[in-house]
């Protein structure tokens, strides 16, 4: 009998971290032009992307309670999350800049900090090898 | 003059911290069969997911110290993330699993901690709507 190998297709959610869970999903759905779903609890945000993908926004106290649905988590303190970008894309976003990077595989990001302090970069190509 | 709309294609980069790299890398290279990419740098681990996604592991304390080459962050306390693996590779991982879920949405999750203690979801299917 053969079982099939593991077989990790992708990321399907990201997590973010923020106590004024709101305002940091204005933020997204706003400058960042992000979809949100209507979340099944009023635990946080959720985000679909174009490519399939979720970012989820969790208060840190309420997600580390003890007793959910599922596991609980929650993080303190600044993460971080890369996006990538349509080809032309990076200057019409309408944020503020923290920094600028071009990378030697060809890629160019933009940093900008989200309203909970995430560093949120803004990527075009590739910033690693294949 | 147009300019082109801010289009987030999807997530390049999904960050979880560790005090521990090499002990949390290994169970992502190990059980759950990530490809490692030769990290440019000692901060941390880089995983290049099938799909085209990153995902970093990161210490925190070295990953927040300010005058790095990008802009400093770095959480601390269980993150999350989930995975999407591929139709029947849910049984094949060999990993102790601390709760099963079958979504609405006709998805099923393993979820299990990784060694620095962040809740991580293994789906096969959709926990969300479209």
């Amino acid at each position: 009998m053969t079982t099939p190998e593991p077989a990790v297709l992708g990321v399907y959610e990201t997590v973010l971290y923020a106590r004024d869970v709101e305002a940091t999903a204005r933020f997204y759905a706003g400058p960042l032009g992000l979809r949100p779903l209507e979340a099944s609890e009023k635990l946080g945000a959720v985000f679909r992307l174009d490519d399939g993908g979720v970012l989820l926004i969790f208060d840190p106290e309420r997600a580390s309670e003890p007793g959910r649905y599922v596991p609980e988590h929650g993080a303190r303190g600044p993460g971080h999350i890369a996006f990538s970008v349509g080809a032309g894309a990076l200057e019409a976003f309408a944020i503020e800049v923290e920094r600028e990077i071009s990378w030697g595989q060809g890629g160019r990001s933009l940093y900008v900090r989200d309203p909970a302090g995430n560093s949120v970069e803004l990527i075009e190509g590739e910033a690693w090898p294949a």
